[in-house]
């Protein structure tokens, strides 16, 4: 029967997206996707911990949620509990602890719980593009916060927050990543923190605190405790191990006092997150997660070393970098002539993926001449090779750098703009 | 700061579901849920099949999707093709199968690409809560189409199809589970298979084949192909790994085309399905599935005749039995004046967690008197002192049955209705 036609056409909901196109791999030079490097997964680490953690908990996956409640696996939040204690200041029990799958998982728990379609969120004004597509399907529309290189310009916040107020709009809650911001890996000081708490306080607005870079942080560089440390009364934390250990096991968390996460759980109608992830992920962090976050991020600092070099040698002073205290990300601003859509199809005709500025921005045109490029995945020969063929499809395009590796560029072909 | 109240009430969503209880541990007869049997999770078998597929592909969890794309990592996908060829006569390549995070999440892609609220879907009389659920969360209503021991009565439901059409109310789909149904544990024979694709096609209605439980047959028990295999082109095909492994492991799929795939794959934005759960079973079950399955097949139909025994030992002919021909339930009829509703706090009171029939069907009138025992977790003696103690709350309650254990009961109060 087959072969006959049947027209699900007319069957799709209104809403239903458009098609995906089929996975066609990663081009030569990937620098998109919150990806980590793949030499540093502890492999043999992680097989001891399987062995460990199956044989004493194993059974239990017979049954639902291992048969301990749906905020997840008990050893992965005494985990969460006491890494938040020790690193951001937390005081939490594992009752505050509910495990998700990804940190995007719990955002969007989050969104559901607050947000009516057309409600209005604080977020920053360069901000992750994963969260504004999650916040953007539950019908949010987004106010950006002025950012500096320290984060959230909080004076500038005090007087949006004014004005909101007068118009009405009050948003429901402020989105901020203030430890390893994500894009421009600033670090909100303490004295921003506690304005911000203030106005969250002042105004009524919740906060949510996304920290999934928080454990990416270089050697010396200290973190002012966690906004959700200052005041848990107004905070919802959220947390991720995509970036400390690995983005294809789906692990995030979300720490909240019991009040609001009565309210979260029913949001999480999944029947729990993947066990064999959360087991084996508790059981080797439980051990060995200081060590491996410190050796990570002595490799990370090193690959950003390297990307921050080729990108000073082939572009020189036609990018300026934001300086990252951790994380796996640059953002860099090119000349304001230069809008990086233009550059999205020559650079993929040459094997480049990047992450455009207005795709990670509130104001996509405050932000043309914004890319981010991520460096934690491509080996260091990949980095260099890739930044250079990016200035050479950005002079192609635009004529600027005009100079690369200390040298005249040859124009393969002459700048259209 | 945080002595201070901060008023989340007045932020949450219009549309926000009340709060979730804490989690208080399972009842001393925990009859309900669909959790496997703890004493046969392959823990050594899946402590070897991590050591292997972690040494082989572990790196790949530094990449989201472990860089093989969003429909889930190939080597589970090749297994479950290779499985529906070999036990379900279905023929597919690895790009019709996309992993998801347990067989709901498929349902609920389906219905978020098919359904619009206020949309009807034909479904089973008795049928699997947790698919109505999901399909309510996104407006549908439901019409029931009649059951017998053979499943969905196909003359029955061509009489229902004109008259929907005739009113303007056709379904978007047809949801079933043909294979090992949920609540009743029949199987559709192929006359009627052939007849409900006969319809779907005459009516351009779509058949949503949930195949949970098609993996669980008693020893000598045939099924018909699936519908898939029989007509893939307007038929979707869903599975799990819930039950032939195990349901804390979140694990399902997605069968279909690649016209309709690419429309159903944007509804996943999860960026990928827990990577270890993936691996590992896809590892274990590569080289295990059929000695695995045949073994537990084994332990279940015992239990099940366990179950059915201390049922009929301890209600006599107060309870009629629908006979399973596989799965890990009970489906049970008792007399049309036993409201089951209103033995559910009695029996929790006694420690007792069933699934009343209304739960478990469109029209909760028409399944009163029913109730789902699930035997897969318990031991036997839990089974048989469960039954027993359900027995006696019902007689408490209703003064049915009178005899138990081949003696009359004893009243402890007498019965008050």
């Amino acid at each position: 029967m087959d072969d006959q036609a049947f027209d699900y056409e007319s069957l799709y909901g209104k809403a239903a997206p458009a098609s995906a196109a089929r996975f066609a791999g990663f081009p030569k030079y990937m620098f998109v996707g919150g990806n980590n490097d793949p030499e540093q997964i502890p492999v043999e680490g992680l097989i001891e911990a399987a062995a460990s953690v199956l044989r004493r908990d194993g059974a239990s996956l017979a049954i639902y949620n291992l048969g301990m409640g749906p905020q997840g696996y008990p050893g992965l939040r005494r985990f969460v509990a006491d890494k938040i204690a020790r690193d951001r200041g937390i005081v939490a029990t594992i009752d505050d602890v509910t495990i998700t799958s990804g940190s995007n998982h719990a955002l969007e728990m989050v969104g559901k719980l607050l947000l009516d379609p057309g409600d209005t969120i604080l977020i920053e004004e360069f901000t992750y593009s994963g969260a504004m597509g999650v916040f953007r399907r539950l019908g949010a529309s987004f106010v950006g916060m002025e950012l500096d290189a320290d984060g959230i310009v909080t004076d500038a916040l005090a007087v949006q927050l004014a004005a909101l107020k007068a118009a009405g709009k009050l948003p429901k809650f402020i989105y901020t990543i203030p430890t390893i911001q994500n894009p421009t890996a600033s670090i909100l000081p303490l004295a921003r923190r506690k304005a911000l708490l203030a106005l969250a306080r002042q105004y009524g607005v919740a906060i949510l605190e996304d920290e999934c870079y928080a454990d990416l942080l270089w050697r010396g560089v200290e973190a002012p405790p966690a906004l959700y440390a200052l005041d848990p009364g107004c905070v919802i934390h959220v947390g991720s191990f995509s970036k400390s250990l690995a983005p294809a096991v789906r692990l995030g968390y979300i720490v909240a006092g019991w009040e609001l996460m009565r309210r979260l759980l029913p949001l999480k109608p999944d029947s729990g997150t993947g066990a064999l992830d959360q087991m084996i992920v508790a059981e080797y962090f439980s051990k060995h997660f200081r060590s491996h976050v410190d050796h990570l991020n002595g490799v990370l600092h090193d690959k950003l070393r390297t990307m921050v070099e080729a990108v000073e040698r082939e572009f020189g002073a036609t990018a300026e970098c934001w300086h990252p205290k951790g994380g796996i990300f640059l953002w860099i601003k090119l000349p304001d002539a230069v809008d990086v859509r233009k550059l999205i199809q020559p650079a993929a005709d040459a094997g480049i993926q990047f992450n455009p500025g207005p795709e990670w921005a509130v104001d996509a045109d405050r932000s043309k001449s914004h890319l981010r490029l991520c460096f934690a995945m491509p080996s260091k020969a990949t980095i260099r090779a890739g930044v250079a063929a990016l200035a050479q499809v950005c002079f192609e395009q635009t004529g600027l750098p005009e100079r690369g590796g200390n040298v005249a560029r040859g124009a393969r072909s002459r700048p259209a703009a």
